[in-house]
């Protein structure tokens, strides 16, 4: 049998696990085979999010959720997400072979669709699953090929049964990541406990010009897609330092149409991208670049529009569940700092349903959507003994 | 019988008929039963240019050239190239079915690849023919999917067995031509008497950044290929109103990896075209574009290299041609005007074989390659009369 890390896995050394792809399908595959052989009850609900439960001793506790996601970015890295699941799978594993019991159920989870690469929002399945999105619109995404997000779930066999929503109340969520950023290494960290996660706002402009040649046709003729979208692809780098300290702004995604050396780009689509830790921030960099492609329309005589693809909050973690996490790794005598997540998780979501908290392994040079992320088996160990003290003590154990 | 627009004709009535693609195929087998049934004999050499004599009647007297080209860009206009190619075959047929016999023999031709999208340079078949460009570097050329020029010409049955070379001396070229600029039809005039052909730079950067995700990377950690992209297609936009009145400058490709949203841009690479009347004026705008190459990797911290993938002299064409094409346009009561070509064709590598002249027809509202590409019947029938008396003239008819 294949390891995880090899379904889906590069020759480099990374992961290509599209959501909803023939790599998830085997992947998920193995994770029903895990959660069945560690004699957890599965369910799969109608968007495919995945669900373990080991029984609690008090029948009105309310479970405790742990877990993450295992797809991938296109040539992503290893340990973004399938680590949470990974570390998710050893708690349950390890309270079975010690014999652990927990007052509160304990369940494991993988969300559809972390990555939003292929499909976007992302932390699509949990916002599905808590009351962000409506179920239909979600099934109806299109890939860049056009192919629908339902025909391949359904393609994939994980339409499951249940409905998309939580079956009961939840004590609390936990989530182990790697925090892809600079921060723990650079403070020389074992471990992180992070106090929330920026908001952000995604979507994506199209400029609609005329197709001419490249030659005879006068500057002042022009109306050229690509350079009123190149001017605010630049903006885009601009406008954060503009705003905030944590804001960051990334265009990732660029089609031009015809695409050919002498003809002048009649249609181009682009992304924007901009995080921040306070929502007022995020709307103000959103109404910013709307602005700058009107002007830049006005400037080339273009039409234009723009679609959102996202938007998802800013959220600060409850209490209890950062405590859960800071007392988890002081007892292990782990050396950790509180930080705040740069990247969306699906704890975003979560923390609208119960208390929520989640754990950063170190990221090496903090890399990752790139195949050379990497998290040392100290880093792993160390963040995965730490959700699983602080899940034990959630759940009553 | 398909007409020779219907083959690779769009839907929305451009033209996509990519050079050696199965539509180009399609064309040439069309063309060479055309000239077979026109009772010329014809030539295919080892890079596919066709060629179709009628003999003259003095036998020691020079052959006149006159053809353009049949590819097109991808969904571009039916006229651009074709129409020269239609007039040249039109000459000898009105010449057979008049029975006026010239001293010079007329010989007609479709160029290989003047376009220049799928494979470049462009104008590559007149340029090998000519002697610019060496025919083995030719051949080796692939296009965006890999594919290599060499076997996709022998795959289309249209590697010939002629040298690639002229077989002996001729008298001179002339090519009929779309003016695909505003000029002629901003002036009202009926045809075109062409002077010369603006030269041009093309070639492509590519820079080479760090994938990274797009949240938790500080914006001054950043290496974003693409945000230097932008910023050098806005120069590119800009360097002509730095240099002179008729130069252009354009970027009509970019392809960005791994183009997913939440990745910061790894690599990029696009191109640039600059063309101006002036050798001079082409030099500086490609020593500009580079310089803005290299301050944009070092803003950015990047990678970069570039390729140059054309330079075509400025030409201006002799007066021998010019005369006869402003003759032939004044005895047939054609208001004329002398115009400088924007364009690239096939004529500018004919200047260094022989004397060189063409004609322009008028393109409703300059636009060209673009499927709305529009020459009237009465210009299409301007532009082949005044070819057709220009050639007889220097044929000696
Ligand atoms: N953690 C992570 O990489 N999530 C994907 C969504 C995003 O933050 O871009
Ligand atoms: N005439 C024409 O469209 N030629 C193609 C090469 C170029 O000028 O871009």
């Amino acid at each position: 049998m294949k390891e995880q890390a090899e379904i889906g896995g590069t020759a480099d050394g990374g992961l290509h696990r599209l959501t909803l792809s023939d790599e998830d399908k085997e992947i998920r595959d193995w994770f029903r085979d895990q959660m069945t052989d560690a004699d957890l009850s599965v369910r799969v609900d109608e968007f495919g999010n995945m669900f373990g439960r080991r029984a609690g001793t008090d029948s009105d506790a309310k479970p405790v959720l742990v877990g993450s996601h295992l797809d991938s970015q296109p040539y992503g890295g290893i340990y973004d997400g399938a680590l949470g699941v990974i570390a998710a799978l050893e708690l349950v594993r390890t309270l079975n072979d010690t014999e652990i019991e927990t007052a509160h159920p304990i369940e494991i989870v993988n969300w559809t669709n972390e990555e939003g690469s292929r499909f976007q929002p992302a932390m699509q399945g949990s916002g599905v699953w808590a009351g962000a999105h409506d179920l239909e619109e979600e099934y109806a995404k299109t890939d860049v090929d056009g192919k629908v997000f339902e025909d391949e779930l359904e393609r994939i066999g994980y339409k499951g049964e249940e409905p998309c929503e939580p079956p009961e109340e939840y004590e609390a969520y936990l989530e182990l990541h790697v925090e892809q950023g600079p921060y723990l290494e650079e403070n020389e960290k074992d471990v992180g406990v992070v106090t929330g996660i920026v908001g952000f706002t995604w979507g994506a402009i199209t400029f609609y010009g005329e197709a001419d040649h490249s030659g005879p046709t006068p500057m002042h003729y022009r109306q050229d897609a690509l350079v009123a979208a190149a001017d605010v692809i630049t903006q885009i780098r601009r406008i954060p330092s503009t705003l905030g300290e944590r804001t960051v702004g990334t265009t990732g995604y660029i089609d031009a149409k015809p695409n050919s050396i002498n003809i002048i780009p009649e249609e181009v689509t682009f992304t924007w991208g901009f995080r921040d830790p306070s929502d007022d921030v995020i709307d103000e960099a959103r109404r910013r670049v709307l602005e700058e492609a009107e002007w830049a329309a006005d400037r080339e005589g273009l039409e234009w529009e723009y679609e959102d693809r996202m938007r998802a909050p800013a959220v600060e973690f409850a209490d209890g569940c950062v405590d859960a996490v800071q007392t988890a790794a002081d007892d292990l005598g782990y050396d950790s700092m509180q930080i705040f997540s740069g990247a969306g998780h699906d704890a975003t979501h979560m923390h609208s349903i119960c208390d929520t908290g989640m754990v950063f392994a170190v990221s090496e040079n903090g890399k990752s959507h790139n195949e050379s992320e990497y998290t040392s088996w100290d880093d792993c160990y160390a963040a995965a003994s730490t959700i699983a003290n602080a899940a034990v003590d959630l759940a009553g154990g």
